[in-house]
């Protein structure tokens, strides 16, 4: 059986063609955020050059899966809302299925990340699961027994809405606290952006002062590389909080393994030493002592693959 | 088919025979703490009692379900830690089974409340129910597809020990600003004492000055209806602190239901409109406007039906 798995993001729109346990033929655009139409045309242009080369190879493609960062609601395959492209109530498994003539799932991509990670990745063999992309904003995905919990509408494992500091910073979703708000890559780029106001002197902050706009978070990693001290003490930081989130993750799931993956990743070997000594202090022993937490080994396939997998659930 | 449900706390061990869906016989005693076999003694006795109507009745008990007020290790039925009884690494399954000759299944206390709620309770037909007990510390149990989520070791569902306050108070469980350290009977007796080191007055403190061992944290419920502003405001701190809680469990969940019990309620009346307040402003609003918030229904039988309905489903 071959299926196609769709990694649709702010950015990058990445596909598969996945046949028996092997990515044959990879493809990858930036994704045209124009309007809703130009991201609907990016992914069916993805999608076509994935089953042309399906067909020069002799393989019947079954089914279509796609990861989508935002809000789905999963029963109805509609993107009710997105941070970072302008799908707005948006029917893509309907226009997919329409297009192509297969059966089509559509999933948040953290929740795809998640299957990926749980069945051919980090954390492979897991039978409880918690994954969290660390990136812009800090998604997560649950997996249970092997598939993914979705919760009552498909709004479930908002992970990085999980409140960590009741009196903390305000998070782009409107509340205090959350753990996006203290622990992303929008979190470390405020925290640079905050120290740009003092008068503390840094390469770090001159690089940031000389171009705020063109500033990236994952920028405070290579400076802390070369011993920015500002820089690891941002990282150092943002590693305690992540600590806190898995703590609570720990917890409350008692799971195998808590697996991460994303942009942020880059800068992980400095938040690291934080964020176990946060867990091992304060997690409950014998839960804290059972989960493994692991960095993803799937790299820049987490996406495509666990659409992949999402897809290859429909054929059954 | 007949069980016997089995609720065995700090304070009293509850027991009921349940046959057909109906409470025939309840019986209740003090929870004798002064070794773990004198608790141990207290469950055989109530079983037995229960036993003895049981075959008075001429009905015949298939098997016993107990909650218990603990770290619970599910598959050997093995209390391996309970913060208010003298049990430890103690085989409550095989005791019991040994005693009388059926199945016995064990199980925390609050897991074991939250499927009465789901079944039976306030959240009668949710298929994703996440409960929590607020008494002296705050307990939590997961219910998904009908069923109690215990993760990998039966050490799930420590929603006490969620973080929502990382700079927060030290909780029981070592950790910090833990929800049970913010919202919990302990947490907020500490707050009326650490007001009584102030030169602040009210009736409340009077109390509590006069008698700091013997006063609970109930009492300041009932200051509170009698109009002492510091105890109102103790209690509406205490509800937000618990809405917090809840909004990180309906970000994470997308629950059916969010049901609520134990000897706080009794106060709750004056954390109520914080609590929903702090929710409402805060929660991913699709999540929120599925989620019910409810308070049991099930008052004192809630433990004891839970173990019932769990006893229940090891006869198949």
């Amino acid at each position: 059986m071959a299926v196609l798995g769709i990694d649709l993001g702010g950015t990058k729109t990445a596909g598969i063609l996945y046949h028996q346990g092997e990515i044959l033929e990879r493809c990858r655009s930036t994704t045209d955020i124009t309007s809703s139409e130009t991201v609907i045309e990016g992914i069916l242009s993805t999608c076509s050059r994935l089953l042309e080369s399906s067909r020069s190879r002799g393989i019947t493609v079954d089914s279509i899966g796609l990861g989508i960062a935002g809000f789905i609601d999963f029963e109805r395959g509609v993107v009710t809302e997105a941070p970072n492209h302008p799908l707005h109530e948006t029917p893509v498994k309907d226009i997919l299925q329409s297009a192509f003539g297969l059966p089509v799932i559509v999933d948040n991509d953290a929740n795809v990340a998640a299957l990926a990670e749980a069945r051919l990745g980090a954390g492979r063999g897991s039978r409880y699961l918690v994954h969290l992309t660390l990136g812009t904003g800090i998604g997560g995905g649950i997996v249970i027994d092997g598939e993914v919990y979705r919760g009552a509408q498909g709004a479930a494992a908002e992970l990085g809405h999980m409140i960590i500091d009741e009196n903390g910073p305000i998070c782009n979703c409107g509340a205090r606290g959350c753990l996006e708000a203290l622990a992303s890559g929008v979190a470390i780029y405020k925290r640079v952006e905050e120290l740009s106001w003092t008068k503390k002197r840094s390469p770090m902050l001159d690089e940031f002062r000389a171009n705020p706009l063109s500033f990236r978070a994952e920028a405070v990693g290579r400076h802390a590389a070369e011993g920015d001290e500002l820089a690891l003490s941002i990282l150092r930081d943002a590693g305690k909080h992540l600590g806190v989130g898995i703590t609570s993750i720990i917890n409350i799931f008692n799971p195998d393994a808590v697996t991460l993956s994303g942009g942020l990743l880059g800068c992980f070997s400095f938040m690291e030493e934080e964020m176990r000594l946060t867990v091992d202090g304060m997690a409950i022993p014998i839960s804290r002592r059972h989960a493994k937490i692991l960095t993803s080994t799937l790299g820049e396939d987490g996406g495509t693959l666990g659409a992949a997998l999402l897809a290859a659930s429909l054929a059954g």
